[in-house]
């Protein structure tokens, strides 16, 4: 299962994707999506949108993996925010992918093993999960989608271990 | 000019079409874009996304009035109406279109002369101002949307005023 995780931002979109097969992981890519400083909001969510559909039609996988809006945060940015996860899951949906969302405690929790875990060890823990990764430079962004593609991968491979043990 | 107002919702976006030339505004097309009880909210992306895309091809305007997110909103509802927001911003982009943003109270305020006007104040009004429109039946998100179209076309057209009277 080759799976894209998504950090959404209205400034840098983070991007990670990532093979699961058999229980191993392996990096396909990773990256960014930038906006200019100053661009209006339309020109910025037109950037996020192609950016992505370019990173699908490169990269082909069967699912996104899109981290949901950090309560957290202060109201205009949970607005600028909710608008680039709008584009994002539209370009999800117009490539056909299952879309799947996790809170940021669920990615930290699924990759660390603690929901509260800091940045630094998210990327820690990414950099010893995904062979290939150790010697790459890696923004915040693109670390974090990765997590977010570890985290669906963890948890897509325990439902179907559960399936398996309950004989389905 | 023609001018297309936006209402943006992530179950409806109400949209209403109108031409203002020489001072004078006419209705060109109203209607709402409904998304499915229960879709998943990707599937509401791209049902907004492709119904105002259809719309656009359908009456060609050159500009898009949108009305900003309302801040009394609970965070939950501010989320998805973002979400929708981004998308209704996307679908203009791709168009090529001209982009202005009104906050609730601005549209209020061009349209009834004053910011904390009823729902219905503004559909009154709505009716008033636009030939044509007196014997339809339109929904609150249509009349809302043609309420954004019409406080684009007063604020256009006070701003093109000054400009001459400027001597510009």
């Amino acid at each position: 299962m080759r799976i894209l995780g998504v950090d959404p931002g209205s400034v840098t979109t983070g991007f990670g994707v990532v093979d699961h097969e058999h229980g191993r992981l392996s990096l396909v890519d990773q990256g960014c999506i930038r906006t200019p400083r100053g661009a209006a909001l339309g020109e910025r969510l037109e950037i996020i949108y192609e950016g992505l559909i370019a990173v699908i039609s490169r990269t082909r996988p069967v699912v996104v993996a899109v981290e949901t809006p950090f309560a957290g945060l202060n109201i205009k940015s949970l607005i600028q925010l909710s608008h680039a996860r709008g584009v994002i899951l539209l370009a999800a949906r117009s490539a056909s992918l299952e879309i799947h969302e996790y809170a940021p405690r669920s990615v930290k929790s699924a990759v660390v093993g603690y929901g509260g875990a800091e940045k630094a060890q998210v990327e820690k823990m990414v950099r010893l999960l995904l062979p290939g990764c150790a010697s790459l430079i890696l923004s915040p962004d693109a670390a974090d989608a990765l997590a977010i593609a570890i985290c669906h991968a963890h948890t897509a491979g325990s439902a179907s271990r559960i399936r398996v043990a309950a004989g389905r």
